[in-house]
């Protein structure tokens, strides 16, 4: 598999940056080719501003993003930084988001990295979402850091479960554009953990990827369970007998 | 009452612009006084780097982001610009973050603006979170806008429930730091709507800004449902019969 890893952490030294290293060893060892968008490392920068479109614009005046984006796409006018990460994803069969869970969500870096990159015509388009996403066939996954206990996160934890708090990106940005998605792997409190339980914890992460092939996708309905008003069907949830991940 | 809007949207132009005049000129006509981060016009620094820190760092070459961002509070050389939003939260009694839903969540600039402002020492520390959050006694809310409709966003809806698709931000931003928080306004596919639609959507927002005294908080387990690992105690939600808002 063409994997790449977007890694969004500005210390090497940190446990992302040891998880980050283990992931390229243990995929490289395994035949897969590797790789990296170092965001931090880039200096990528995370707002959408005009100067992504000022190749060949249909009107700055006033900016509409979806349409510039669109138009860029498609004239291949999109700025140069722009472009890169979209031709690693375009060869990409997997691909893994290294980042430490701030505010129960991505950082800023990584976010402006979707916001950018996943842009109208590249990864949506009109009738190309879910089960006809632009990026079918291809396998994503979370790696991620937090600074409480797997307790905090369970479906009755103060934080709510780590399911919940991933919904946006595993249903609204993988599953949206296409992809299928493997169960996130989650490295809780790595900061108050000595020495061999980080080595433990980046052995389970090992385990992990060496398992990809035989782990089934976090389950999503199909398009085909909801009507035309994008709901589910009446009856769906009963006959199926399988819970939203939500 | 002091408003702060932190407004993310490039385009004055934008609904999202249009949104951010009626809240200004609705709170000020009814005796509040509004302050605005205006974050593009500002071109804020959404990346967490080292240079948040020069002025007295413990120690950049391994960066410890939690410690730094405590060090540089208390001995207040955080870098100016997080300097004075951290000022004009301080002084505010209901926040309002005005954006556009942008996969699924909130755009890299305001999210940024979270990860830098939201900084330990300032926005949590150990023992003050949730219901003893820093932030206790403050309102929050959010104002946002979609690509599509409210079909989609149901509970059942192909999106997911935008309660859920909001969680992070009610649970793990606002809750989390101990504000109370109203329901959000969320107004459907602008893009699509015509001038009258969105008229109509702009004297909502205003009603609904007319009523926040009256408007019931967002419903949050309170502390004392939680046992000491921080998940709810055995028999709460039987005896309460409220649903968790995931």
């Amino acid at each position: 598999m063409n994997v790449l890893i977007v890694y969004a952490h500005p210390e090497p030294a940190s446990f992302n940056g040891a998880l980050l290293r283990t992931s390229i060893e243990t995929l490289e060892q395994n035949g897969h080719t590797v790789a990296v968008s170092d965001l931090y490392a880039n200096d990528f920068e995370p707002r959408i501003t005009r100067a992504d479109f000022q190749g060949k614009a249909v009107n700055l005046d006033v900016l509409n993003i979806p349409q510039e984006q669109n138009n860029a796409f498609e004239t291949n006018t999109l700025s140069f930084d722009i472009q890169r990460e979209q031709e690693r994803l375009a060869t990409a069969d997997l691909v893994i988001f290294q980042f430490p869970l701030w505010w129960f969500s991505m950082p800023a870096i990584l976010k402006g990295w979707i916001d950018r990159v996943f842009s109208r015509g590249f990864a949506y388009a009109a009738g190309r979402k879910y089960d006809t996403g632009l990026f079918h066939g291809k396998l994503a996954m979370i790696c991620t850091t937090t600074g409480t206990s797997a307790d905090t996160y369970a479906p009755d934890g103060i934080d709510g479960d780590i399911l919940t708090v991933l919904w946006p990106i595993h249903n609204g940005i993988f599953r949206y554009t296409g992809f299928d998605v493997l169960p996130p792997f989650v490295a809780y409190m790595p900061g108050r953990l000595d020495f061999q339980e980080r080595t433990y914890l980046l052995e389970k992460y090992k385990e992990k990827l060496l398992e990809i092939d035989s782990t089934p996708h976090l389950f999503f309905h199909p398009k085909n369970d909801y009507g035309p008003n994008e709901r589910l069907k009446p009856g769906v949830l009963a006959r199926s007998g399988v819970q939203r991940n939500t």
